[in-house]
């Protein structure tokens, strides 16, 4: 470690906080809907078992603990008259998930809390953690937790219902909780002075630059396009190359298209993940497809930029190929910059921290190309996210998501280093 | 029309005929394992019917039938010791099938022969007409009835097992022929002097051209591939494009690669159809893709050469985007030429019978993309096809499969021409 975090902290006991969060990753992974998978979905049973650790766990660095009506968990710290700085993540996951996303996050902010409250120094701010209930979305929506939290949750949510045909008015009274509560879990107005979001990486950026963390500067934007490419099925033997109208070459140019946008754009990140062929049989000339795009970039002007140019490139595909191209449906999602001021505190810390001071020309701040509780709550309050490296290419979404212990060390000293900034300026 | 067939019939007889040929598409359509869709595979319920009625037609026209073990219905004229010229194509259809496909074939034989035989001129040769009862190979394989014709049905593919379980020696006992009996559907080596197979086009060209019939040159060689591009699937909002390693782009590459290279190569078809990428969803970069290649042409070593420009390609493309490219799976089918003298016959009566001729740098003769019971039967005789035109593109394998009336007829006469001049040389 290149650094210290002197206000708050021995060196050795941050390591030994830095691996407890590493360990109880595992503990969290063992509460799951699926033996031998992690899955734990919005208020599934095993969320009791999550509450009841999450709980021990907050109580034992000092936080006092209240859950909400959606199965949010805080741990709070500080007078009720101050502002708060809420630090967090989420404890729910995907289906066969990794350990680390989101639930990271939560464990290390109730470390950093317990090493800034062990200090006994007075802050001048409230300090609360929350492990957010449900951000994947897999049960019912993403966002639940912190929509809430934001106070932007419509109670028409409410009526959503799951694969089971349960509500989650239904979902939210059988875990225990009172769905007319739901209001209440939103911060009051102004309460918040800040959130701050450790997360994983879930790309390669950090491990292809060999740096343990970084400061984020914004939840990039998306659009997300589903495309469809008709031409006319024919006999792959008896259609002369001249009299086809191939769907799936013309797909193919729009996949190409997209990619030369991207590469020509800095920051832009273009993908087709979804391409469906019919009739997809080898001796048939594809007759249509369908295609996904997804577009993201943090300024959402150079983003709709991008968009614009894609549907320029595919009308221009489409009549040199005698194709139809439409677009059969298209959401856009604006970006969430950081809060400046969070921000460069957040990346100062990175700096002083790990010792890596990017060159001039170079921001070492990096986009998140993932949403993130982060971009809700940035509705109420200005917001910071630190990511911390992942393995393998940031492998996430997946059981092999990894972390090196290393890494969560440095990235809790960066957290508190934070704090510590904040509470001094 | 353009000319009359003056050693055989009057117009209107010929007329007529066609017409006939035309309406017994249609009851030949009856008679499916599948009501409401035309469905007949390898010695089904329904090929019973067929066998009657085929039968009372062969008769009715004066040939004498013979029904072989594996289901070919030969309808026979002439001498014992005469060559013999063969005419016809299959009756079984693919599931779902058209109505013409195979079908009009085996008809118009009976009213070629039928015309030839009610002129009562002495022939130099037999004629024999077949219906084979399995070309499309949706059962247990394809070319069941012209492998046994030709004397190269191994009796190894009588244990093959349909769908049910059932072999294909167990389907021809339950029909009720003795599967012993398969080697002797064999034609005596020397006993063919030609086999002569008209079938839709399966294609545009013809309609493309404006002509309602066309000699074939060749039933084309087929190349057909199954490739497989790897890469690295990662979350498409936090990997950069210079990290990427998208199994898709990759392929989409190859898409077009393919494509060049059969716009480049005269009289070469090549087809991607099918691909299936892993994991197919919107926001992962595709990790892996499967791809087929279907790659035709009447010259091989035109054909062979494509394949290798293609692997040149994707070994490039693969180097250039550090992805891995493999072959699962390469077969390769020879092309079948036709016979020289038979195809010149065929198209010196396709001139005479619709007065259309090719510009002197062109050729009027088409290939086949397609295989035919043709291919098979090349192996013991020389083979010539005379391709009809179908409609909405030369649609086919599918319920709406359609051919014109007027076609039909100059189709005909087409055969009877071809006899004609066959019987006077």
């Amino acid at each position: 470690m290149t650094a210290m975090t002197p206000f708050f902290s021995d060196s050795d006991s941050v390591s030994a906080a830095a691996a407890r969060a590493f360990e109880r990753c595992d503990i969290l992974a063992g509460f799951t809907e699926e033996p031998g998978r992690i899955t734990r979905t919005f208020l599934s049973p095993p969320m009791h078992d999550v509450h009841r650790i999450v709980r021990e766990w907050m109580e034992a660095v000092g936080l006092t603990v209240r859950v909400d009506a959606v199965g949010n968990i805080f741990g709070e710290a500080g007078a009720a008259d101050l502002s708060v700085l809420l630090l967090g993540s989420h404890l729910d996951t995907i289906r066969n998930a990794g350990r680390y996303d989101g639930i990271l996050g939560v464990l290390l902010a109730i470390e950093a809390a317990g090493i800034v409250l062990a200090s006994d120094q007075a802050l001048p701010f409230a300090l609360h953690v929350v492990g957010f209930s449900e951000e994947e979305g897999v049960r019912f929506m993403p966002y639940i937790g912190s929509l809430a939290a934001a106070g932007a949750f419509d109670l028409a949510f409410l009526e959503q219902r799951d694969e089971a045909g349960k509500t989650m008015r239904e979902a939210i009274s059988e875990f225990g909780f009172d769905p007319a509560e739901v209001p209440a879990a939103a911060y009051p107005p102004g309460r918040l002075m800040g959130y701050t979001e450790l997360h994983i990486e879930q790309g390669p950026r950090l491990e292809d630059s060999n740096r343990p963390v970084a400061a984020v500067d914004a939840i990039a934007g998306q659009s997300r396009m589903l495309m469809r490419v008709t031409g006319q099925a024919g006999h792959a033997g008896n259609c002369p190359m001249p009299l086809r109208r191939d769907a799936l070459a013309g797909a193919a140019e729009l996949i190409l298209a997209l990619e030369t946008i991207a590469l020509e754009t800095p920051g832009l990140v273009a993908t087709v993940g979804y391409i469906e062929t019919r009739p997809n049989v080898s001796n048939v000339i594809a007759g249509e497809v369908t295609l996904s795009a997804d577009i993201r970039h943090k300024d959402d002007g150079v983003r709709m930029a991008a968009v614009a140019e894609l549907k320029r490139e595919a009308d221009r595909m489409a009549y040199a190929r005698d194709l139809t191209f439409t677009i059969d449906r298209e959401r856009g999602f604006a970006a969430v910059p950081m809060d400046t001021r969070l921000a460069a505190i957040m990346e100062a810390s990175v700096e002083a921290v790990t010792g890596i001071v990017p060159p001039e020309e170079e921001t070492a701040l990096l986009t998140s190309g993932a949403g993130h509780d982060a971009a809700m709550i940035a509705a109420i309050a200005p917001v910071a996210m630190l990511f911390v490296r992942g393995l393998n290419g940031g492998l996430s979404h997946h059981p092999d998501e990894a972390v090196l212990p290393e890494d969560v060390e440095t990235a809790l000293r960066v957290l508190v280093h934070f704090i510590q900034k904040l509470a001094q300026i």
